[in-house]
């Protein structure tokens, strides 16, 4: 069966390789000696820079908040998505996304042609396709990790790498079409904004988890026989808090990055909302933990800060710092509600994935139509455009529910998602990989 | 208690919201597209983003050269004084430091507006208010997270919070007025210099360490009966050396980017001079280790490193690589001295914080008045100007003492600063947090 | 013994920094408000901080891969080799890299004094000295830092300390003077190419590490009775995994930054074929361990994406991103053999260092002959540029084996180059450092 995945990869990337061989045959020549041209792309490159670096990030917060029988496996779940989706990205997820096509998807520039004309949408980038490519690849490999966190601790490897693909190369392209690459959602009434991905990428990634975690079913002993939720601890705080230190730091590059252009006052208003908001979220984050479970709890709030970050994404460079504390704040007391009640309703995501990014990614943008400066509702707008926003919200929460059952039933029916029994009890990293993480510390797989 | 401090912060919090709501009505609009104000901005808000990152380090650091019971508190409040700091920043912090107002704070610019009217002494900067801030923003949250690092393993949370509040949002930026924003000391005689902030942040975060951990007293264990000290080792070099080596890194932003524009040749020198300083401080502080303690210390050689970057701070715009390298070389000498010695006297600095910030920060503040390049004693300068470089250390010096000591006794009368005996004997981490930083392994708490 | 050593080092600092400091007596003091100046400053500055970092990440993934025992040796040997590496490159490793000499070596620009005139080869960089000195320096460090790696375990670390002063000041820096300070090999022929340093760095590193790796011989318990290698797994994976996000993150500085300048689009390719290569590189390591050893390990994986990163290193400015992901894919599928295959010829190499570096450090430059969009003998190139690049990699071979042979055993001979057996099987950490790089928890050393 694996070998038979394998090949099939293999041999489909093969094909493809030597069909864009012809097409990339020679490297970018031009040499425009712009220097906004040259700002622009130093800009969009280091925020790509960062964004990248979110992957170690994602893969800290995940180990951090799992089980350390658990922790080569999903070390390893995040290498592979991004090195994966790299390839699916580049191969056909980009084009998609941004090719020139239909509303619904885009149907030209496999492979990320050097020239820009197969990609009539990428009209607003003042940036080498290169580097727009490169920047556009780190959210589409964020959105794929997301899935991982909720799905941790019980899931296969091979059926990872599978649907790791689809979500790069497939379904979150087309999201990402509608919304940024001239589709439906951009043109909808008074045009749904999302500026740098509440929606695109967070919600995306938050409602596919939502829809592999309901798949996968809870983990063993997550829930006593009276169906009462049982706390299971994450094994390494220490890297749970660094991982969300370069989360934050990465963000600097998902949100001003998202210019994709070097404006310097938009930038820096993008950057202060961008913390601002994050803070936000940490403090009312931990407060509401405080008030509900009795003590500040590091996991709520370490996860407040990120419901912050993905609420102001989609409205960074549209409000004011004050509505970004408030969108923020907001954030940060909406992800511990969502956290407590997915789990009573035995949605069990080890990581928060669901709330931080789901949740907080919808609240986020519909957030955006109250406080947008110029068309929020506070600010004077119209109720057409919190519509836009809503129709947007839901419409990409359709999407994922249909696109993420087909897909997570579909490798279930085929090669089989979850783990054995046996395996999930001794932990995944010894039978999947054949090793564990620390093998000179006495740790314990009885949790 | 608990609830009393969250509401009244809240309270405090809204009404500072309301008010600021008004001024901050409008996003900035200008389009200046000058190439210089472009790179001055991206200069400024990539060292930002560096600086930010240094959170992460202090964090790693700081968790790393505690105990394993203690790991989830100090994670938490290096969160905390960051998101905290924030908010207190922008609501007061940078109107009193760079706002127009006396000679010894400023008065104006609450909540940070978009226009830089507010801000007469931010003339020397080239790049938006917004990125001016959040690059000031990252130095406040720095002195306030060296003050966590001192008072680490015995100190209340709730005490925490309320006092990151007070010197990100007051106490600190008293003192960048005096130095940085137009006030007494940056007019004092011949002017007092410090370029990055050695006086500024790290010797005033390190000096409201020392405050801070005289009110505390000693850890329980620290001395044994005879008053003999005994050593209490951090629970995980490897992330503290990664705190360090993320430090060194952040300092790449702390320094250069203090230059608040993109001289090309300004900027390298800076960063040079910064390396180099880093260098020789790791290097004669694990000599200085080697010969008093008979082992190349791994903790010494990793704060002398840190030892070097502060003692660099002031003048790394200021003195050519050779003096530089000498600057550095003193701080790492000086800093395992200073950690002996404090030691000696029953001050108890779990991680160093009040040697490696204080010490160095006022060594590398005078020794700028020796090796400035035009003004410094060795290379024909006058005595002025190295007087007013004393005065400033002085002055600051006894500001944060008296500060400190307000500060420190005073959550002590009120709500009290140390926890029990027993929860120190226990662990922070479970009666403060409910948690353990690490579930899975068989942690020793007899230490 | 370690007194004499260190005094030594002393001495001979002092009177190179008197000499120094006439030359260094004044800062640059040139303004040059060129935007095209700033930019590539600012570029070139960006990447020797993210190249920087790589230190950390190679600090992470050497601690990762090894026994806890000896952690805080090995993170100590990565803080003195950048130290002791910065002081070295200063002295004499620029000027021997870099100074106008003959076809073998600088001579000019001890201590790099800031006008230029010194660096005839430097006539390529539009940045100020200083900015390129810096890119330079983490450069050296990284070839030294490599060796550390193959030679963890068992080293002494005062004879560790000695080499990478050796490597930085004067080995690298001759290798580095032959193909990028205008020496023989960049003359020879149709001319050897090595963008950002396949063989300049890696190999170099790689090739050390294998004579000290030779000269040590395997760890205890390495090889059972019967010769048959038994495998030592690393003592923290988690951390592993971060070194290795953190070194592709440092990537982006490495080669992208090599280009010395911010041509926008020459930066976009090379930031996008760095990344395909790394990919591809993790990909098909995962299958071909998968294959060899029955499952997707994490070693092989994450060594895979570092082996496409550093075969890539060549040539990511001159290739196409179908044939990065073909060189990308080569590495990881030969740095599992290349691992297989060592441990089968009796040297022991605990983190992989020589198959990632050496290896397809080799390969890559090697595969630049094919894959050279001009030159390359697949888009019909001549078979004398494919020429030069095997006659420098083997003639840069062959200078690290004669260098390395040397070196090592004139240590060994001279003060000792391996720990006593009683020490090693102990760790090193107690004996060397007096430290445990986990005081608080139950660590195994009987491995």
């Amino acid at each position: 069966m694996i070998r038979k995945v394998i090949i099939t990869v293999f041999v489909f990337t093969c094909l493809l390789s030597l069909n864009a061989f012809a097409l990339n045959g020679s490297v970018e020549g031009e040499a425009v000696s712009d220097a906004k041209y040259m700002a622009d792309t130093l800009l969009v490159l280091i925020a790509a820079f960062l964004v990248f670096f979110m992957q170690a990030g994602f893969a800290m917060v995940e180990s951090g908040f799992t089980r350390a029988k658990n922790a080569v496996n999903i070390l390893m779940k995040n290498l592979m998505d991004f090195s994966m989706g790299s390839i699916a990205y580049w191969a056909i997820g980009f084009a998609i996304m941004f090719g020139t096509g239909s509303a619904f998807m885009g149907t030209s520039g496999w492979f990320v042609p050097a020239d820009s004309t197969a990609f009539a949408s990428l009209e607003w980038s003042s940036v080498p396709t290169h580097a727009a490519w490169l920047f556009q690849l780190v959210f589409a490999a964020t959105a794929a990790t997301i899935v991982s966190g909720a799905m941790a601790e019980r899931t296969q490897f091979k059926s990872y790498l599978i649907y790791s693909v689809f979500i790069t190369g497939i379904i979150y392209p087309i999201v990402g079409h509608w919304i940024w690459g001239g589709g439906w959602l951009a043109n909808f009434g008074a045009g749904m904004l999302d500026f740098a991905g509440s929606t695109v990428v967070h919600s995306t990634g938050g409602w596919l988890a939502l829809t592999g975690a309901i798949v996968l079913g809870p983990r063993l002993g997550k829930y006593d026989a009276d169906g009462k939720p049982r706390p299971i601890a994450g094994h390494n705080l220490p890297l749970a808090a660094l991982g969300v230190f370069i989360l934050w730091l990465g963000w600097f590059g998902f949100n001003p990055g998202s210019q994709m252009g070097a404006d310097a006052a938009d930038i820096s208003l993008i950057a202060v909302t961008t913390n601002i908001a994050a803070a936000a979220g940490a403090i009312t984050a931990m407060i509401t933990a405080w008030m509900f479970l009795g003590k500040p709890d590091a996991g709520m709030s370490l996860n407040g800060a990120l419901a912050g970050l993905v609420a102001i994404t989609a409205g960074c460079a549209f409000v004011n710092p004050v509505s970004a504390a408030i969108i923020g704040a907001l954030g940060g007391i909406v992800v511990v509600l969502s956290v407590l009640l997915l789990e009573r309703m035995k949605i069990d995501d080890p990581v928060g994935a669901i709330s931080v990014h789901g949740t907080c990614g919808a609240l986020g943008t519909i957030l955006l139509g109250f406080f947008h400066s110029d068309q929020g509702i506070f600010f004077g707008g119209s109720f057409g455009f919190l519509g836009a926003q809503i129709v947007g919200v839901v419409a990409v929460f359709i999407w994922c529910l249909v696109t993420g059952f087909i897909l997570f039933y579909g490798i279930k029916a085929i090669t089989g998602l979850r783990v054995t029994e046996e395996e999930e009890q001794a932990g995944l990293d010894y039978e999947e990989h054949g090793a564990s993480a620390y093998p000179d510390f006495n740790v314990s797989s009885i949790r």
